[in-house]
């Protein structure tokens, strides 16, 4: 049977993180499996390609229908380099994940997770971002791939409307605490930052970034932070475009 | 008087670039100026942070009204900083650019002059992306300049709809063979990539990312690209809101 779904996996924790390799054992059940994930972790990456650079790929293992390449890069760059060098023909889908730590709200715009699924996006593929409310490395993935199984299930038989991505986020629960999965939008809000300054050995200050999440709209039932409060797996759908059409009169009112 | 207006000034091509000083030289006409700017070239970074290594900032000028910082970060780390550790109140406006290549379409996915005009549109805060249509850093900056300051003249009289952010790009041409501004939303289009690929002295291949722009709407007239064609400067209104509205109902109907 020649027509098993081609699918690309790739993530930001690097091609090492458990959430990868529990990704590719949730989608190995359908088809061909290529894994192009970073060699080292990437978190923060958002959509970064490599300018100055030159990408470094290397094939690290091949089982059966599952071939698994490293890159020396960004998660955008593994897309890219993916689809034009290393897949003979166009995915059926791309997943990237299962990314550790939560990729709600304007948290996509920093997000190499999303990065990468958005590339799919802007380049008419099936895509989806999945993303545990866990940063720990060692988290239970297990109702990860429970819900990640549901959601490939229904993109490969009723497909994905054109140039759309799905960003998938998990609540950090066993299975059976899960309320379900609901379809939301992204929420309004941003993180407040703290930086937290030191002083180095030769007296000049340095900064690590800290912060936490603002919510603008925390009581709206149909945004992606509220289901996750409430125990829900949250999908949005994603498009390439950020135009603000409700704008665009006003703007051209100005009469340049 | 105290009301000047305060102008947060950054870009990606880093705190040399001819650039960013001609939107300085714009813009300090208007109030009080702080520039932080990547000390080192930055483009391709995106909406990157840095989440595993610290900022580090240093003062490198200050006359009259225009103090000048310059940080070891990306371009929305710059923006991160200034909001919460080198500015006293927020910022009227945020500019950033000039930057030297075009950043329309979906361009602004890997741009570090767009990614911070998106953290400031975030962030609540009136923000432009600048933008000219060349890649040669000694390029003329006569007439960007010259629209630069028409667009801001707009916007501090008008301010801008709440968390909204503009999108300039300019032709490359002299000031009266620009046809003139048009306000348009983001074409629907993606990058080719054509990997130039090499060999290293130890037989391994690595990859230059190269390519072409693909346009899947050419003859759209109310598109950036298309203005851009057709000598005119283009302003998209964006927002930070990935969702995809129109394919939300589609999603839900999926019936988890």
């Amino acid at each position: 049977m020649n027509n098993k779904p081609l699918i690309l996996v790739t993530n930001d924790d690097g091609i090492e993180a458990k959430g990868l390799q529990a990704l590719v054992e949730t989608v190995r059940l359908y088809g061909k499996v290529v894994v192009v994930a970073p060699a080292e972790p990437q978190s923060g990456m958002s959509h970064a390609i490599s300018v100055k650079t030159p990408l470094q790929v290397k094939k690290i293992d091949e089982k059966g229908d599952v071939i698994q390449y490293e890159c020396i890069g960004t998660p955008v760059d593994c897309v890219k380099i993916a689809f034009n060098q290393l897949l003979r023909q166009k995915p059926d889908l791309l997943v990237s994940g299962i990314n550790h730590g939560s990729n709600s709200s304007t948290s996509i715009f920093y997000s190499g997770t999303m990065g990468a699924a958005l590339e799919g996006c802007i380049n008419h593929i099936p895509s989806i971002g999945f993303s545990l409310l866990s940063l720990d490395p060692n988290a239970d993935l297990s109702a990860s791939r429970y819900f990640a199984k549901q959601i490939v299930d229904k993109v490969l038989a009723n497909g994905l409307p054109k140039s759309i991505c799905l960003n998938v986020n998990i609540p950090p629960l066993p299975k059976d605490k899960i309320a379900g999965i609901k379809v939301t939008r992204q929420t309004k809000g941003f993180w407040k930052e703290e930086f937290d300054k030191r002083i180095d050995s030769l007296g000049r200050s340095y900064y690590w970034l800290t912060g936490y999440f603002h919510n603008d709209e925390p009581d709206a039932p149909d945004t992606d932070e509220w289901a996750l409060k409430n125990n829900f797996v949250s999908i949005v759908p994603l498009h390439a475009d950020l135009t603000c059409y409700d704008s665009l009169k006003e703007i051209q009112d100005w009469n340049f």
